[in-house]
């Protein structure tokens, strides 16, 4: 194996290119699916798919790929991609990075006119961020049966309340069923970190062993709203007080697991929500996420012991509902292996990591052998403004991304 | 001295005639200030005070005076009182016994025809609640030049946007200056205690000393919005955890402090709110009271150190604000003396204590030598349906407060 290179000045060119549609004073994009924007963007994509002589196909749901037939058309092809759709006043790069960098490694492909065995494809997926449309990564979503399309047409704008397929056949992407991938050799998704391992250690590819598993609770707290200015302090039933406790406690908590570990109440509802009322009631959003799927159960059951112990030392009434259940993501071992053994190969300095978000490899793990690739974002920032990466690390990426593809596409 | 005794049937059956209007099917009333209902509440108050042979007055922010003229009308009268309106879906005493004892008082002395030295005069306050037009208490705000009529007059309803003084004019209770009240030599109140301690203790009346002083903050803790999904635990600077860490530690302190320390956080946003998103900002609302203004200022001072400290441990900013802060009241010794030597003259079960909340005498105390007399209600609930107090509560307080009003009014 040797380290292939991708044209670094194209890719970044291509980048800055795309990031014109939406583009914020900030310096961000906003280009919610299915929007103009995002029509302007999969517009100039199947432009520069088509300049680079691939086949370009939509499918029912609106995903766009750009195939290039291998030598050996019957064989499962290989599929690389990601997403247009940003969030609001999100970056130019979660997502971009991913669909030009695979558009970027069939140019380069067409370009060395390397001959393929398998038929390598490049794939922009539909409303990957769930910030226009609930939930999120709907395009593999269809592919892998998740949902069926007729579900996906159904959902509404979260604004608006226009329907996904409405918007879809409005902006002319409204594709027919054969436009669908055939089930893959392999899926890679190159993408930005979005947080901050990476840069703060200073690497350059981040081999990317799975995403966390993810549950989200609701928990409801119920004391007795009084006036604040009466009940001595002992008797009180105060909902706000237990919810606190129970947000030190579930921090505390996931400190002391340690490891993939995390825990975040991002959620808070108070009631009555009134300076001199105790409140009567608090409901709180709760995000626990790990790496490894048994002990993701584990730690949810200690949770609940948690929420038990809060409400029984509060005397407080309680009950939760789980809102959502990921489990954890295990990337496919032998292209992880591929990856490391690339970024090796190529003398860049890696690590192997987990990733805590879903992406759109997330579902497509659960339909052909998938692996991720990240390169470092500053500080971590992303789904804002600030997001930034250089260009030396999205070659890098991109560089990983065409030597693992090369591989697999002769294997 | 002797205990006087009042109508306990005929005060009882007051109550509940004026609890119709504005009942609720729940069995209480809103009868929010200056609306149609706070009207009808009036005019049979009217009634009531023209059938006990007293001179009617409305001053120029509606408060409504019912004088009986004493012996000698040039000397500072002796005023009873309360309020009539209600906050949403309240109870039917609150306020409403107060101004139907003074009622009942001064009926007592019409019908036994004793003939006082001084003025007497029973009063019912305009918007004691501030659930319709803010701040509360403006009643006696105007008599004692806190505001100023005009100010008042532009408050607007909070919902709509009304002004009071349309309002007043609207219901029929724009009186003139000259219906003002001279200053008085005393005003007495009795009310319901709106708290446990007297039921549980089974009391049957409270000596109140005075009110709590109230300090309200507003207290922002910034951190750093990111997603759930990657910072790691330790580099996380989530304003929610320090909010949280910060009700805890307050909480601990009134704890500690004891005696009448209260601290309630009864206000809490979160931003973006967001399950998956750790919280950038959270700004909190706490009121903090106690009885000892020199003491109240300490417990700020300690509360100061602890937004500091949460704030310096979780590394977020933070900023507060000082929304509302009402020193200590201490009621006039002599009227607080006369009032529990009447309860254990007329050997009723009592015992001094200082009230938690915001009354008409608080202002009143500004103004001239006032003191309250407590009633238990049922749990120590109130502002809500469930308020319920026993007509020999009611009764009791009612002596007191005659027994009292005798001793003042011949003095």
């Amino acid at each position: 194996m040797q380290l292939m290179h991708v044209n670094e000045e194209r890719l970044w060119d291509s980048l800055q290119a795309m990031a014109r549609f939406g583009a914020t004073p900030a310096g961000g994009v906003t280009r919610l699916a299915l929007s103009n924007e995002d029509r302007q963007a999969r517009d100039l994509f199947c432009e520069w798919l088509r300049a680079a002589g691939l086949d370009v196909r939509v499918d029912d749901v609106g995903n766009i790929f750009g195939w290039r037939e291998g030598a050996e058309p019957h064989l499962p092809p290989v599929l690389l991609g990601s997403h247009l759709d940003s969030v609001p006043s999100g970056g130019k790069y979660d997502g971009a990075l991913g669909t030009l960098a695979a558009l970027e490694v069939v140019r380069v492909f067409a370009e060395a006119d390397i001959h393929l065995r398998r038929t390598i494809g490049a794939v922009a997926f539909t409303a990957e961020e769930g910030a226009r449309f609930e939930p999120s990564i709907l395009g593999p979503s269809v592919i892998t049966g998740r949902f069926t399309v007729d579900h996906v047409y159904s959902r509404p704008d979260v604004r608006t309340g226009v329907l996904f397929g409405h918007e879809l056949a409005r902006i002319g992407y409204k594709g027919d069923i054969r436009g669908r991938s055939p089930r893959p050799r392999a899926f890679l998704e190159l993408h930005i970190e979005q947080g901050p391992q990476l840069d703060a250690e200073r690497l350059q590819i981040g081999v990317v062993e799975g995403i966390v598993g993810v549950k989200w609770f609701e928990i409801h707290f119920r004391g007795e709203a009084t006036h604040a200015g009466t009940p001595p302090m002992a008797t009180r039933r105060d909902a706000l007080h237990g919810a606190a406790r129970f947000i030190c406690d579930v921090r505390r908590l996931a400190d002391t697991l340690g490891g993939t570990a995390l825990a975040t109440c991002g959620r808070l509802r108070v009631e009555p929500d009134v300076i001199n009322v105790v409140p009567g009631v608090a409901v709180l959003g709760l995000d626990i996420r790990h790496a490894d799927t048994a002990e993701l159960e584990r730690y949810t059951d200690t949770v609940r012991v948690l929420i038990q112990q809060v409400a029984d030392n509060e005397h407080l009434g309680f009950s939760y509902e789980a809102v959502q259940s990921l489990p954890a993501t295990r990337f496919d071992e032998t292209l992880v292996g591929l990856v490391e053994k690339a970024a090796r190969t190529g003398g860049l300095r890696h690590k192997r990591m987990v990733g805590g978000i879903g992406h759109d490899s997330l579902w497509m793990a659960r339909f052909c052998p998938t692996a991720m690739i990240f390169v470092p974002c500053r500080s971590g920032k992303s789904h804002c403004e600030d997001e930034d990466i250089s260009p030396e690390d999205a070659a890098a990426g991109a560089d990983v991304l065409a030597t693992v593809a090369l591989e697999l596409a002769q294997s």
